[in-house]
């Protein structure tokens, strides 16, 4: 009866919750290691101490305590319920410390010694992984840097204490979280948890991405990830997240492609950056550069109404500054939009003539409290959003200006941020309109950016998830390993419904001379050798060929070239003229399984990157969006007197493309380049396929 | 005797820089405009007095001084030398301030008092030029913030008052400057010499910057500018500047293409902003995108020394914020290489195993003082430059590991920055680095963008300076105004050397079948007519013309799309095939004048915008640059199995080209795009001249 012993996946999502409950909101918990000065756990009972947590207790086998919290020799002893112990006792002391912590029925841990799969030790990890199943404990780490609950006083970690709030920080790095929580609390932004999940042995980012997705004290969710293991997983996590509140990311790594060895094409500019970017975006979430960028972005959420569009009005105070904050916005695709006439007329009713009415709306160095006031309410009725600068000289009160931005914001509802600068003689506005709910960006710029990433959130589309479905998978019998020659892979995607041209397949000079008058001329002609991976490269494509006497001259070229490889023969296709190249491929990234790409083709594919990623496979919707999201799309569209090329089609092969690896699971990678893009349906002009291990 | 009258340039700017003296080194100085409490004249005498300046005076019709600095009705009865007047009285008694000035021989004034073109009141801004001139009083403003000199104590600004040291810093806007000189305060950046130019009535920005060039006590020149008005004097002044120091503009307005009017692709695409970049960069200069940025790398300029190429090796203790380090330094340009093999082998000497060994070098958190400082004396022998950066747990020491920084930049006289974090209990050590001259960088992230454009600045080309030249104005008589067809610019640009295919221009049937056969099959059929500026965008261009059948059919769809417009017949060019398609443009820039375009041309022209500018005329080094610059530019070079194009041949019209705009002063824009690139030789395929009026 396996339904019996594989709880199902609701009651398993609601024992891991129960699990992850254990760790925030314990009733008791115990720090075990050494409570003496200088040692780690010492610092832990401090901090615990310091943050207010009552029912704290120590364990070592001197049985000390500190700061009031007592000591044990062992959990078992303890005469309270224990349902967290934070571990820092040295390594080779983990196996009894859990066991012991297992008698004492503790539910989950904490563990911050270090020393174990990030130095290459993987064995004593698993050993921790299987002692702690033994005994039903969940744990975080080990070598991480603790949690936090704010609600509950608890502070079990040697990072800095932020104030309560609605953020939660999912890290796996402890050195990150720290600096996150040190400028949460330097600027007073709240935050509900933070677990730091170090080497992930057991929970992992995906289960607390998950439990802060419903946790009701938690309004937007911040991570950290340097990689994952379960991409799919880690996905599902996102969205359901992002369906809730607004999830963060933060990855490193985002420039380099990552060195990953592969075949094709697509695989080389599918880098795993891109897969990264194109996975946040497909489930809802938002990616941060910089900590910087993910801390202001969290200010936004905390602080600001729903933002329903992207018309972002700049009020300022000085031209340049104004200036700089436009060209910001307009980077992170804000629309700096003019002002309608009507609102023109309005502004010119009340503000000075030499006042810019246009936007950024300069109130000049003469704004007073009424001028903020009465701008900003006129030009909120029209725009999305509101970046309030004041560079004020010193000699100006800046408590007025943001009382009169206060309450325009409060009387029109719109989301309303302001920059003041330079400090410190406008600390007093800024922590006048902090007290009013409106946020203050230490650069409009900075302010800018949080702003567009919020639009960005409130206006996605909403999502299907057509990368969550099963397809049924097919055992093909393709009888080579590595990559099939082009005229096999042809046969392939022929039998697959794809798009091919009509082509023969020619092994002699006569064959050939046959195939092209039976396909009429013009004709191109392609030489065929398993070890020849790019044609072009060693002159192996001859276009345009127009007689039976190009084509002998043609069939003998491409032979001399094949002599020294394993020369099959000439493949044959009509010559098609008048087409947009585009690319088509999949991919399997290493974390995320197969992607697809969509591109630009031709010679310039590998020059302008011009190339978008999904996860697959993807449905007739998002390939659409795939096709016209590209930069070359109005090419596409009939830009510049041409036809428009048939997007439909277009679509449809990348639906259909998306699907392969999952049909057939010993195909690793696809490209399709160039696709011949026509008025009436798509071509494929060339293809490789590389076979891999079966999935 | 003109050479009397005329000063030779020689004098005229040893002139200015003595006028600019007074400014700067006053013996005496006076604020003009009321004293009373609230009023800007009492704030600027304060500033004035707590500054420290001695022979400060004030004049007002009461005769009112303040902090003990004493009052007088006029200056003329001020008895000690005054060379300078700020003057913040209201507007209309100006013409007399200065009239009394003059007489009390003042040789230079700061007008503070606003009212004048800013608000587009321009004739009274014109009579105070006037009448300082008459005077020979030479101001700064009208509309401005003040200026400073630190090494005098002199402060007659509203603005902060900062440390003395080696930036100086030029500002179209105070609000700007008082952003900076906020900054430069908190962060104890030293600044000589401070200027806000304001409406730049009689002194510009261009004045300045001479200056600063030869300030001995200047060693970083910062320049906020939102526009110019003499472009190329801009330029003179930058050379002058950056080869004896770094100059770094933050420069407004630059994502948006301005709006300009204008009919050619190359203008179109060359919107002013991307010209205010080419201009900094052919003078040898920086370009900042905001205030912070351009702080950083004055920063860097100060602390560090020289930087002798891009390779940085970052240092670290925790490997997130190390990735997000590198991750920058490739997006700004910076090689962080991988260690040679012996070095890796010398840093497996000393560290453990458990260390990342390659660039980022991760110390991991158990990195020590000794750690950092033999890490750093190893890896500084390869590489141009260090970021180190300090992830500090609260418990940590920061002291010692800055300690050991300090030692090993020190021993190895290699620039090094570090990046401690977080605040606040990483201060002592950021102190400790401060007073040992090592730079502390907010975030890892900033420190190398500054790096970045310290390297820039250090490794730049030594650059000639061909747009400087004179070159011989030609008068054509081009009898239209506007745009010429195109077998008028053909010959046109025949008669100038270009490389012009053979072509015919027929207006009738029959005349296009005999050229057709006189240019041999295939051909290309195009429209003329005076009012079809985009041809294709009309399908007036028809490709691959094989037969006199084909002719017919070509010659009359052209005719019927030319019916309703100014049809005067079609021009006639053999078919090129196997090109590259690039372009070249020469279009006005309103404030640098003629600038030179070169990129890729074809349907992708506007999609990538591939396009580099120069301003014109250029030299064929510079042209060279430019072939090569451009992002497509590999397969100009053979990539992808096509033939290499012939870029000299590319370089030799690119520079006749940037020539036209100064033979010819009614030539307001050419594109010839697009210019088929061939393994020998170039060939236009297709230009289109813009008249406008003489210049």
């Amino acid at each position: 009866m396996i339904a019996t012993i594989l709880p199902s996946t609701q009651a398993f999502a609601l024992s891991m919750k129960m699990s992850i409950n254990n760790l925030f909101y314990p009733r008791g918990l115990v720090v075990i290691g050494s409570a003496s000065k200088g040692k780690l756990g010492h610092e832990l009972l401090r901090n615990i101490s310091d943050g207010g947590f009552k029912n704290a207790f120590a364990v070592n086998p001197r049985a000390q305590g500190a700061f009031s919290i007592p000591g044990y020799p062992t959990v078992t002893e303890i005469n309270h319920p224990v349902d967290l112990a934070i571990i820092v006792s040295p390594p080779h002391t983990l196996p009894e410390v859990l066991e012991d912590c297992g008698r004492a029925n503790v539910g989950s841990a904490v563990i911050i010694t270090a020393g174990y799969s990030e130095v290459g030790n993987h064995s004593d990890e698993q050993q921790l992984l299987e002692i702690a199943q033994e005994h039903g404990i969940r744990f975080v780490g080990p070598n991480c840097a603790g949690i936090i609950n704010t609600s509950l006083n608890l502070y079990p970690t040697l990072e800095t204490r932020p104030p309560p709030g609605g953020v939660a920080l999912v890290s796996q790095s402890g050195a990150l979280g720290g600096i996150f929580l040190a400028m949460a609390k330097e600027h007073e932004l709240g935050v509900s948890k933070f677990v730091s999940y170090g080497n992930a042995a057991d929970l992992t980012e995906v289960d607390f991405i998950k439990y802060f997705a419903s946790d009701q004290e938690t309004r937007v969710v911040v991570v950290y990830i340097e990689s994952v293991t379960d991409g799919r997983g880690f996905m599902r996590a996102m969205v359901e997240c992002s369906e809730q509140k607004p999830i963060v990311i933060i990855k490193a790594g985002r420039t380099r492609s990552g060195g990953r060895a592969t075949l094709s094409h697509t695989g080389s500019m599918a880098g795993s950056d891109a897969v990264y970017d194109a996975v946040i975006r497909q489930c809802g979430a938002l990616r941060a550069h910089t900590v910087e960028e993910a801390f202001d972005v969290c200010v936004g959420f905390i602080s600001l109404p729903r933002i329903e569009g992207h018309r972002i009005a700049i009020v300022t105070n000085s031209g340049g500054p104004g200036v700089l904050a436009a060209d910001r916005a307009e980077e992170v695709c804000l629309d700096v939009a003019r002002p309608s006439l009507k609102l023109s007329d309005e502004l010119s009713f009340f503000l000075p003539s030499h006042c810019a009415l246009k936007n950024p709306f300069d109130l000049t160095v003469e704004g007073t409290e009424k001028g903020y006031c009465e701008t900003l309410l006129a030009v909120l009725k029209e725009y999305d959003m509101a970046i309030v600068l004041n560079i004020a000289p010193p000699y100006l009160e800046s408590v007025q200006l943001a009382r009169g931005i206060c309450d325009a914001a409060d009387q029109t509802g719109k989301p309303t941020a302001i920059s003041f600068m330079p400090g410190p003689w406008v600390d007093d506005g800024i922590n006048y309109a902090k007290e009013r709910g409106i946020p203050n960006f230490s650069s409009a710029e900075r302010a800018v950016a949080a702003l567009a990433a919020m639009a960005n959130y409130y206006n996605r589309k909403l999502s299907t998830y057509p990368w969550m479905e099963a397809i049924p998978k097919e055992r093909m019998n393709l009888v080579h390993q590595g990559c099939i020659v082009e005229p096999e892979a042809m046969s392939f995607l022929l039998e697959n419904g794809f798009p091919v041209p009509d082509y023969r397949f020619s092994t002699t000079e006569e064959e050939a001379l046959e195939g092209c008058r039976d396909l009429g001329y013009p004709v191109v002609m392609k030489v065929v050798a398993r070890d020849i991976l790019h044609k072009s490269d060693y002159k192996g494509v001859i276009l345009n060929i127009e007689n039976d006497n190009e084509v002998r001259s043609a069939y003998n070229s491409i032979m001399r070239i094949g002599e020294e490889r394993e020369f099959q023969g000439v493949v044959i296709y009509p010559m098609i003229t008048g087409a947009v190249e585009v690319l088509m491929g999949i991919s399997r990234d290493p974390q995320f399984g197969p992607v697809v790409a969509f591109g630009l083709g031709g010679i310039y594919t590998e020059i302008f990157r011009d190339i978008t990623l999904r996860v697959a496979p993807i449905d007739v919707t998002t390939a659409m969006e795939m096709v016209q999201e590209i930069d070359a799309s109005p090419i596409l569209q009939g830009a510049r007197g041409g036809d428009a090329c048939d997007l439909s089609a277009l679509a449809d092969t990348l639906v259909k493309l998306s699907r392969m690896p999952f049909r057939y699971p010993n195909v690793a990678e696809v490209d399709l380049n160039p696709v011949f893009s026509l008025p009436q349906g798509a071509v494929i002009g060339d293809v490789r396929v590389i076979l891999g291990p079966i999935t």
